[in-house]
């Protein structure tokens, strides 16, 4: 506990209070592994079933069998437990001999890490740059959307900027269309609907992401993912970015584009915002 | 040490023995690093410098820092102690704070795993078949070539097959040309020469791969790197695939296709199997 009574921290490893993890783990050998990031409010995981379903859908394509109900519990008790902060999930396939061949039984490791919500500028809900990453993301059909350990690309994009002039970085694939940002999903205002670019090559699905263009949908509004060029990101009336930590932020700057924050980004806004009242 | 003498293995972190990473280690959390697997032979490390350099491009690639000339030392004294084996360095940026942003000055974890060589079946020295990986590489120019812990693409094609039938699985590229092996090199004979897939845009660039390149081409033998298609491969005269733990196994089948085990594979084998003499 912290002075004023709120929970500071700690992290587990099946469940077992713990700092370490065996060498002979998979997730640090190669990557073997998930991973989700959890926002906490008022001791709940309000996109919790999002962040569960995408991990199912990871633990699909790795072909890793875990007890997803066990896992469920854990973070329901770890929420309670942490009440406001961050929980992070990091599923691996556990320890195994040298060699990429996973074991015929696996013992899937469960690492848990609840801390509280980083202190974030709110300037930032009104406005950001973007920094245009030269990195590309690697194009991998049978990994796309998944939220899975290999982020080489995502570090490198991060590496190339340390100004804080610049609060994410767009992402583009390697035909330089863009896909994303280094930790958020973008969204785009054009002819009145939200386009997001398709996540079938590369990128990350954010449950953010899902949850608003479901939303939008469900209230009429046009929604849609699409291949998306660099012509339909300048031309774009709106752009913002959003993910389940930092909710939306509106682009305000790429290079020497620069939109304003309208309407509809802040429609997105609260949108997002509700998710955790 | 083990009741013939010989001692058994052991794992070390910077230096000290240890046998677990803290959990906040970007190792773990992204695949934010390099390994190096190494042969020992009577407490050597034959390919120990092409091994440094492979390190060093990585490092570069990674904007990692790190005393290269520290890692070499614990090398050295680790082969001396081991004698015989296998000696694995994972090299990580360390501990950071959650986010991909690379901490500014990174203290990176140096991991070292020595172990007895893994009992291998002595018959696929002559001759082994090639499981058709279904599983194609991510395309990423910035990390190809690299021995980086972003492994997915190896465990994925890795856990296509069980069978003891299949000792090496085959690997291509998004659009379905040939790159390597899971864990090896491939080289194929074709009118009197050698030719192996060039690794641009992904694959690793293996130590034994390229001493048997440079080898062949300073004993006037034509051995060159190209993008390859499956009718090369096909029509190739003899197949093997090399790392610097097997040294080159001849492939005598992938699919309908059968090869025999042809005099130029033999005297590739030589060749590797001198680099440990």
């Amino acid at each position: 506990m912290t002075g004023d009574g709120k929970v500071a921290g700690w992290t587990q490893v099946n469940g077992e209070l713990a700092d370490s993890l065996p060498l002979s783990d998979r997730g640090l050998a190669y990557g073997d592994g998930l991973f989700e990031t959890l926002r906490v409010v008022g001791g709940r995981m309000p996109l919790l079933t999002r962040h569960l379903q995408r991990l199912q859908r990871g633990c699909a394509a790795l072909s890793l069998s875990v007890d997803l109900a066990l896992i469920e519990a854990e973070l329901v008790a770890a929420a309670a437990r942490l009440g406001e902060g961050v929980l992070k999930l990091t599923l691996t396939r556990g320890s195994g001999p040298r060699g990429y061949a996973p074991p015929e039984q696996p013992t899937p490791s469960r690492i848990l890490s609840a801390a509280p919500l980083a202190a974030t500028d709110p300037r930032l809900r009104d406005g950001i740059a973007l920094f245009p990453c030269r990195t590309r993301l690697s194009e991998q059909p049978l990994l796309a959307g998944l939220k899975h350990l290999n982020r080489l690309d995502q570090v490198l994009a991060r590496g190339e900027w340390q100004s804080t002039e610049f609060a994410e970085g767009l992402v583009c694939d390697q035909q330089g269309r863009p896909v994303e940002c280094t930790m958020s999903n973008l969204l785009v205002w054009r002819d009145g609907g939200w386009i997001t670019p398709s996540l079938d090559h590369c990128g990350v699905r954010g449950v953010m992401r899902d949850y608003l263009l479901d939303t939008l949908t469900a209230q009429g509004v046009p929604a849609e993912e699409r291949v998306m060029d660099m012509d339909m990101l300048y031309s774009a009336q709106e752009v913002c970015c959003c993910n389940s930590l930092i909710g939306v932020w509106p682009v305000v700057r790429l290079g020497e584009r620069s939109w304003p924050v309208g309407p509809q980004t802040r429609l997105l806004q609260t949108l997002a915002e509700q998710v955790y009242q």
